[in-house]
């Protein structure tokens, strides 16, 4: 059997994370065979393409360009990582996916929604994971927990709120527009419940017949 | 008046740097206002895709990704440095552009024609170089110059010599399709000639009036 794609995806500080380290516990407690990954990333290359859009140094940066070097990794991550996983049964986890693109590239950055659909498309073809889990959390508060744990501000997140208030409301236009394949989880609830709520739909998809 | 553009292409090893040279001589000659520049690179950002796209450690690279990371530098060039010089009347003389990506990731890896020019036209829009100079010649006399010159290979030339050539009939097509904006130069007559025509097609494009 195939393996499954479940992304972890939602406003930074929302607890990716933390919900992801518990997904792991209950993963290895019932010997489910299964990798993590994350974007920008998940591969040598991708990491290269990681350091490129995350570095604050890079403030230059047009959207077209963002969104390019997003799409260029994101293929990479999937022919070079994510692919092979899955058809060896194994399933994947991912801290983010191709929604953000669609949350921070066309909501935030306002550019073209087909624009963005053209790119993902080209990277990942009819292919698109199983399963997104949306961590939904307003951006003040979530970038107040960033800013709380001492971390640094990269160059995505070091922009104004209403931005990342308006790649929030593109994660809920897309779970509305995809039930089927988008779960939306308060993250704002006591953290047993938001971890409850992953697992649950974790183990509801796993457990699918493959298409 | 506008400044153009002027892009130096072809084959590797050439001429492109020494044409250009004899380029940069003519035109500080006649006191005409222009920059230099080159693809992949041009930029800061530009220049940190370009040593992801030219490292031979970067093997595992996918066509699709190649080609998405030479479009995100492309964009950026345009924006951050080819229109601003233009608009202040600067010629701009670029070594490669849009055309190496029809040539290196159509003609040569394969990728659909359609997609190449997608990603072209996302970077560019309606934007195309006032003239393209193509220096032809056959790629195994000119990986010899490139490798008599001691210079290692990169990832873009390290590859079987049935690319390079599919890449060189990748110019010529274009130039044939696109009659008024190419221009071929056999590059393997005597350097003066090589220069005399580029400086001739140089002058016919600076001086004609802008569209």
């Amino acid at each position: 059997m195939r393996g499954k794609l479940i992304v972890l995806d939602g406003s930074n500080g929302a607890g990716k994370s933390t919900v992801l380290k518990h997904i792991k516990k209950h993963l290895d407690a019932n010997s489910i065979e299964y990798i993590t990954t994350r974007e920008p990333g998940g591969t040598e290359i991708g990491d290269k393409i990681r350091t490129i859009l995350l570095d604050k140094s890079n403030s230059a940066m047009c959207s077209t360009t963002e969104l390019m070097l997003f799409a260029a990794g994101r293929a990479q991550h999937l022919n070079e990582k994510i692919t092979p996983a899955l058809e060896k049964g194994i399933h994947v986890i991912s801290d983010r996916f191709e929604s953000a693109s669609v949350s921070f590239q066309h909501y935030g950055r306002g550019l073209p929604k087909e624009t963005v659909d053209q790119l993902n498309d080209l990277a990942l073809g009819n292919f698109r994971p199983d399963m997104t889990i949306i961590l939904d959390l307003d951006p003040a508060i979530g970038l107040k927990r960033v800013k709380d744990r001492g971390e640094g501000l990269d160059r995505m997140e070091d922009i104004d709120i209403s931005f990342l208030e308006r790649a929030r409301q593109g994660y809920l236009v897309q779970a509305k527009n995809h039930p089927n394949r988008f779960k939306v989880i308060d993250a704002l609830q006591p953290l047993e419940g938001v971890v409850h709520d992953a697992i649950t739909t974790l183990d509801q998809i796993i457990k699918q017949p493959n298409n």
